[in-house]
């Protein structure tokens, strides 16, 4: 299969590309580093990547910002730099790379355990993954004949020990069942589903 | 109290009007009826309204507009319909509004049952129900010494038949299911919480 992964270089892009790169040929992107650059932020750059990259069979994106701050003094402008990026940079590269992956393609998405186990400061972050975890449910349905969407929602990883404070409580999950749940997504056959990766 | 409804005129929000009315003080509000005009998807005309309307104690959102239609043809301009307004708007209600709200206030948000039931053509709404969700869970935890806040999410409402073929298999829940949950919300003392409306 021809694999594009959005933020191959990432803390946990990097695992999934080693995972998935042995039997596959993977394309690493991301806004600063792999082998083609992309903004996701950016529905022209996201067109001009596909036209770039061609027909593939599946689409990994472990990338897309949010704001980590206090509700108290959070405007709009702070919230839409997770729409624009986490949130409709994800939905775009869906949106517009239905039109390029081949039939019986998968696209995999991620959100996160804030979605349901909220932190303080990560007010913006829990709508992101709320959003992405409904979006993946609402587009399987109308891409089920042709084409596969999930999403993968872990809890803060253990190799980001520089969040550990935000997350008191929370048992960092292991970069291999982070990894998995990627690898379910794009080898197996399920669509439309949210896989939470948490220890609780 | 002094509770602000935010699409008072609806087809949810006629009926939790009808029932807070008779023993609060209740501030009809929405786009082009009611006490109070105000555009949500505009965080000005959001500030103006509440700097018209004064401290409040409680305030519920049954309004806020998204996309219905076919995913192989939506486009990030469709997607921003409800990123505008059902998702910014209500988020903006409450970033704006916890400046004005009264201590020991609550905000009721709309969200529905497709973040987790989806139906054809409802990705964009599934998308901002789940991110509403996510919002009252993400936000509750900082609110949570002073205010409370919760969203409602219906399945299809018995008083929208324009609406049944759209949701085949869906048992339309009663008004009465839906307006009783806006008043657990308003009236009870549970924050971070999705009520939700289904008959399944």
């Amino acid at each position: 299969m021809k694999i594009i992964i959005i933020g191959a270089t990432g803390t946990i892009g990097k695992h999934v590309t080693a995972a998935l790169e042995k039997e596959h040929e993977v394309v690493k992107a991301g806004s600063k580093s792999g082998d083609f650059n992309v903004d996701i932020s950016s529905p022209e750059s996201i067109e001009a990547f596909y036209k770039q990259v061609g027909k593939f069979d599946s689409l990994v994106c472990v990338s897309g910002d949010g704001h980590f701050g206090p509700l108290g003094s959070m405007k709009d402008t702070d919230f839409r730099i997770g729409v624009n990026s986490k949130l409709m940079g994800q939905v775009n590269l869906v949106l517009i790379g239905q039109h390029y992956i081949n039939p019986k393609g998968s696209f995999t998405l991620t959100s996160g355990s804030l979605a349901e186990d909220p932190i303080i400061l990560g007010a913006n972050l829990s709508t992101m993954n709320g959003a992405i975890n409904g979006f993946v449910r609402g587009a399987a349905v109308e891409l089920a004949n042709a084409l596969r969407i999930n999403a993968v929602a872990p809890d803060v990883v253990e190799e980001s020990p520089v969040y550990f404070a935000y997350f008191p409580g929370h048992i960092p999950v292991t970069m291999h069942s982070v990894t998995q749940a990627y690898l379910k997504s794009v080898l197996g056959g399920q669509t439309g589903q949210v896989y939470k990766i948490s220890n609780h």
